[in-house]
């Protein structure tokens, strides 16, 4: 059997409750904190945000998964504990000890993660005060709580549960994420938490963890705002039988399921993004190599007047070409071919008239946009999803602390 | 005497003549050909756009500048002449070759801009009927007219003429600009053209305009966007006396003279971006190197998110903190200070409260506003000039082709 979709989001997994409540952090009187327990010590991975003002979350975490292990994620939304300093830092450690404490765990297997409005400090006494509440209602049917918790101006909960075959078993993935890049004024971060059965070593976890990535979370982009916040966490419980003790055909078909998983919440993120209207896919195949392909497809994503030309569904192709000139790779234009949808505009570097032009606009009338670019120069390629850059995205950015 | 502004824009220099007159490349009936010619045969230097895929007058021009001299520019707008091919290179030397024709000159002294729609070809015969006239039309006080000309979405026209004493001789530089990046839908580029009558060897010519351009066009954003087009073009009629031949103190009283016509030019392209209501310097001092500076300043001014903050005049510093993280650049968060106009917000890393924030909010209701950055880590330094990200931005090139 291929990989499927299942019932539940994280708690998909055997041994994994999770719970959500209301702290008080939000001013809504939302939910904004999210706890998700296994029942034994895990093999743990993550990958963490690379800006260099990163959120004391990402600092700790980071040092606690160097023993590869985990049991317990905390997480909260409205508040990012970001440039917040000592106090900040001793807030995440009081988040994490006070956690530990409830569960009866030591603190090194409690990972802490925050999203919200950056430079503000964490009411930390109601933390504390709701985490009893928080480990009371742990349970497997409460994963959509969790996934709630941690939404700030999502406008849906993003979760997933798949199985699929590795090494002859079948092995669970489940996950669930929020919001893409930094889509709120400084309401930082995509947060994703994910668990699997699969028993792994865990320095091939981490590996894994950083294949799905790369291939997924790191392929979308909604502004092109790496936050302080952001995080993938994966903890793998390893009840399947037959270790994965090195890269053969179980290791790829466990990254295979991983991947799927991810790439299901990267794309409900882009679909999320603020005041979206489109989702685009951008498929540069083609190039001298996967990373150039990478690099134009990144160029064409972030290109704000590309981005807006999509909100207008307008298929304005040569903002597309000044893009591909603008991702620093040697190009061949009179190789260069561009499908809007089934529609080539460009063949070898020459326009396809007018005609064309009109079928592409209409393939951009769609809520789903596919982009492909052929360079003819090598055989890398890469995919990136994104959506469009709005009236919407100004307004909200703009006023939101007004 | 210091540098001061004189009469004039780019005929300001001695033996400099230019007209503008319609064509009939764009669609309203505007002006849309401008033409500059030095009397006598002037060293030239140049700065092109680094965008992969160049229009052809981009290609054009890098090949004459190797002479290192130059006596006409001639420019249309309306259409950029870009991802045409062999017609579009073509096209491009038909231009050069009737104008050249046209005022006499060998074809290899003259140099070519074209800016407006990319992927269209040009009306070559419309601009072969027309250059007559517009030889015809030269004249000391026709400049105003070729600013116009080369005009594309500006919504004024962009002139500058300075004075400035260069060993001991007064020394003038005249110039002109237009539209900022990619500021409308595939209407690209920036051009800059720029005469003088200093006396100076060729090479360091280029030189100094590298050095100029470099700290002034090189430290704009509007959008981010590079364009196929965008080139900066500098004669040097060499009538002044001692010529420069080294760079000692005439070299350096050159640049900065230069360098003064560059910014003007360079901060009115700015004010002039698309939909933009705010002008925005942001200076970042105290960096370990000026790379280092410029990388954090460019980081800011390229971030949606800040650019939209402002546009809704929201002291949103959290914004400025994720930017400045994801320059790519180590920063010591426990340092960094950072003034709104004249409001200190964080000082050492520390937020300075509310009253701060409502002080620093003030300040973003002025139309120019100034932001710096000191990180404590060393002596670089750098200032880039943006401005806000509107509604109306999105407004004009969602909707342009339609």
């Amino acid at each position: 059997m291929s990989i499927h979709e299942i019932e539940g989001g994280i708690t998909a997994v055997d041994g994994i409750t999770a719970s959500g409540i209301t702290a008080g952090i939000k001013k809504n009187n939302r939910s904004d904190l999210a706890l998700i327990v296994a029942r034994h010590p895990c093999a743990a991975a993550g990958v963490f945000t690379k800006n260099r003002c990163p959120a004391s979350s990402i600092l700790f975490d980071k040092f606690l998964l160097r023993s590869r292990q985990g049991q317990a994620i905390i997480a909260n939304s409205g508040n990012a504990n970001a440039a917040t300093g000592l106090q900040g830092m001793n807030n995440t450690k009081t988040m994490a000890r006070a956690t530990a404490e409830s569960l009866g765990l030591p603190v090194s297997l409690v990972y802490v993660a925050s999203t919200g409005v950056i430079g503000e400090f964490l009411p930390i006494k109601r933390i504390e005060n709701a985490i009893p509440d928080l480990v009371n209602s742990l349970s497997k049917s409460n994963h959509r709580l969790a996934a709630e918790a941690i939404m700030t101006t999502d406008r849906f909960a993003k979760e997933i549960a798949l199985s699929g075959p590795v090494g002859g078993s079948q092995v669970r993935v489940g996950g669930m994420a929020k919001g893409s890049g930094m889509i709120h004024p400084n309401m930082a971060t995509m947060l994703s938490f994910l668990t699997t059965d699969v028993s792994i070593d865990p320095d091939l976890l981490q590996e894994s963890l950083h294949e799905a990535v790369d291939r997924t979370f790191h392929c979308i982009t909604v502004d092109g705002e790496t936050s302080t916040n952001d995080m993938a966490l994966l903890f793998a419980t390893g009840q399947m039988k037959n270790p994965i003790r090195k890269k053969g055909k179980a290791y790829q078909q466990f990254v295979a399921l991983l991947e799927a998983a991810c790439k299901k919440l990267a794309q409900d993120i882009v679909k999320d993004g603020e005041g979206a209207t489109k989702f685009i896919e951008i498929q540069v195949i083609g190039a001298f190599s996967d990373r150039a392909a990478r690099q134009i497809a990144a160029s064409i994503a972030r290109s704000s007047l590309v981005k807006t030309a999509f909100f207008g569904e307008d298929a304005n192709w040569g903002r597309i070409i000044a893009a591909i000139g603008n991702a620093g790779v040697k190009i061949k234009m009179e190789k260069l071919d561009l499908m809007f949808g089934k529609t080539p505009l460009l063949i070898g570097g020459v326009y396809q008239g007018k005609k064309a032009e009109a079928s592409a606009s209409k393939t951009l009338q769609k809520k789903e946009i596919a982009l492909c670019i052929d360079l003819h120069q090598g055989v890398g390629s890469a995919t990136v999803w994104t959506s469009d850059l709005t009236i919407d995205y100004i307004k909200i950015n703009a006023s939101y602390r007004s």
